[in-house]
């Protein structure tokens, strides 16, 4: 009875892990949640109440499906700031920017359609391109993220899809060339390039390198990012950039699915933003996940070095460890669970399968202690199986 | 470039028509929306503020995409004394009764299955289901809504899709023996039935009716419905119930649309509930529409009896008028526009055309002077338009 699109929506293995883990004493570097320590909650609070009195009637009312005007035009002046020419129109507000990616396969996938894609890749993109029943098409990465040298000559395919700051699971960041390199090539070419930067905040060192929708004109290029991240996810504000076209017939698509993204948490990123609250929050949130970065990397350091490989992440969430070919992360996360320690096993970022031997590891949600804790008996638990 | 589903994606006629008046000085009969005049913005920010004094952290962290189970567990109770054995795994929590129904198009329909549906019938449902390329039957109405002696022996489709009470656009409620009549109709046909109940708190006379889906058993009925209504729209918070098989397949479509609906927006709805307030605000909001639909049927009885038809709705938003037969209501919101009234021509609401003889009021957005003025300016430009 349900839709063939639905043969290819399964529960997500990282989301029964969590569920399954939600109860017990665990250390976990499973989740892709961060630690609701570091959130803003007074702050928030106030700006509800500052809303509220000020704008209540228009905050509990309907809104355009494109979004509240102020918070578009001040995502505009961000998008400015990170080299993309945008204005307003070209700016839909989304509940969350998983809404921007599900909504811009929507418009642009058709069933049987490839999809060009970084492997391993966000798994919950890969679950949408599922559900609109794409191939995939996968792109070879080394240690700077995507090898653009391995593109082929012509893209057979209606949409590449990229996450080229702090990558959700690698955290890889492709350097700049690279993103000349693949901005260049897509363009002439008609590919969809959508480009995923939700993390784009989130980095503790280096400078920002420009966006790759910035990079070549490209009407098909569309660029999506959150407010979620660095004010609090549970929120739901992202949004989707793109071509005033583009970003006009996704609306459309928005207001069938939800109508728009509510009012009153709108507004209240929107004051985050305009009273200054943004940049703090970001100063603040990068000096703490930039603690508890150096703190994994240093225990990994301390216990594992020549034994297995890592990622050193420049932002973001994650690091990705690759164990020797031939040793299965899923066998080694069912003894590390016996000792109270969980991650997420590579294989599930894998759109076509592969990566068995590999692991994503989230260095925010725990706390410096927990990390050392955790990294310790992940390494004990390593040391042993592997002799 | 875009998707094939896209060429069914167009943009909304209310919506344009409602962006055109939006600047001007309308009395609007045309809009889908309350008046926020009505809108409890105090108790709101007390309950934001409450939420994030007890529950701040888990109110901004990601949650499950289920929703959050308090709510769920409010809802399900809230079914029951609607007559639906509903327990909390039943109820998923939508980002607003909209993308319910979105959800539940995308886990039923292939290109090209046919929907049954009303005609006509809600325009954002209509739209929905085009964008996943449907094909319809349209179902005959009456005085009394669907007529259930004209439904096939067979249901050659996919879904069948009602509004039973106070239906959007005609205000017709749907007598019991015809639901029993629909429930015993699909059940055995294994007919899915999506049930669209958003105006279920707004009814200002006569005894709530059984829903559809309480009448027989079918594991395909999916029932949909809002808080978003009595609370107010920009919370974006409604439900939907069904089996538990179905309600964990559409929580798996709901996780990649948008992980989850807001944290803190469900906790806000959640202690509206449980301290009582939905009874209080339901009452207070039921008085004062109900003086606004009587307001409106008495002066259209007062100046248009004898002239053209209207409906007598028993709750919801809307009164339907049909105009003589080769009268076209685009012809007369042109005339109204120029007089400052507007109201929604009603061919847009028929899935497969018709209906231009036919027109949408909106009882429930302007006050009872705005209310009495706009009418006698529509019959008056109706009078002189028919002579």
């Amino acid at each position: 009875m349900f839709a063939r699109r639905m043969d290819r929506v399964t529960p997500s293995a990282i989301m029964e892990l969590i569920k399954t883990t939600a109860a017990g004493d665990y250390i976990s570097f499973a989740s892709g949640l961060p630690d609701p320590a570091v959130y803003p909650v007074d702050l928030i609070r106030g700006l509800c109440d500052e809303v509220l009195t000020r704008d209540g009637r228009a905050a509990l009312q309907y809104g355009a499906a494109e979004g509240y005007l102020p918070l578009r035009d001040y995502a505009a002046q961000m998008l400015r700031r990170r080299g993309l020419p945008a204005t307003p129109e070209q700016v839909l507000i989304t509940t969350g920017s998983q809404q921007a990616l599900d909504l811009a396969a929507r418009a642009l996938l058709d069933p049987g359609d490839r999809v060009l894609i970084e492997s391993p890749s966000y798994l919950a993109a890969i679950q949408t391109f599922d559900s609109y029943e794409a191939d995939y098409l996968t792109l070879a990465m080394d240690e700077q993220g995507m090898d653009t040298e391995s593109l082929p000559a012509r893209p057979a395919a209606r949409l590449l899809y990229t996450l080229p700051n702090f990558q959700n699971p690698t955290g890889l960041t492709l350097p700049e060339p690279r993103r000349h390199a693949l901005a260049e090539w897509a363009a002439p070419a008609d590919l969809a390039v959508l480009e995923d930067d939700a993390y784009h905040d989130l980095r503790y060192e280096g400078e920002a390198l420009p966006p790759v929708t910035a990079l070549a004109e490209n009407p098909w290029a569309i660029y999506t990012g959150t407010f979620s991240k660095v004010i609090a996810p549970g929120i739901r504000v992202g949004y989707l950039y793109g071509s005033p076209e583009v970003v006009a017939r996704i609306a459309q698509l928005k207001q069938i699915t939800d109508l728009h993204t509510g009012s009153l948490t709108q507004r209240v990123a929107y004051r985050f933003c305009a009273e200054g609250h943004l940049e703090t929050a970001c100063r603040s949130l990068c000096e703490t996940y930039r603690r508890r970065r150096d703190v994994m990397l240093e225990e990994l350091e301390r216990t594992l070095a020549g034994v297995v490989r890592w990622t050193r992440p420049q932002g973001g969430m994650f690091i990705w460890m690759t164990l020797p070919a031939g040793r299965g992360a899923s066998e080694l996360l069912g003894r590390c669970m016996e000792r109270g320690v969980v991650f997420v096993p590579g294989a599930s970022f894998h759109p076509r399968g592969g990566g068995e031997n590999t692991l994503r590891l989230n260095f925010v949600s725990a706390g410096e202690e927990k990390i050392r804790a955790g990294v310790r008996i992940l390494a004990d638990t390593l040391g042993a199986w592997l002799d």
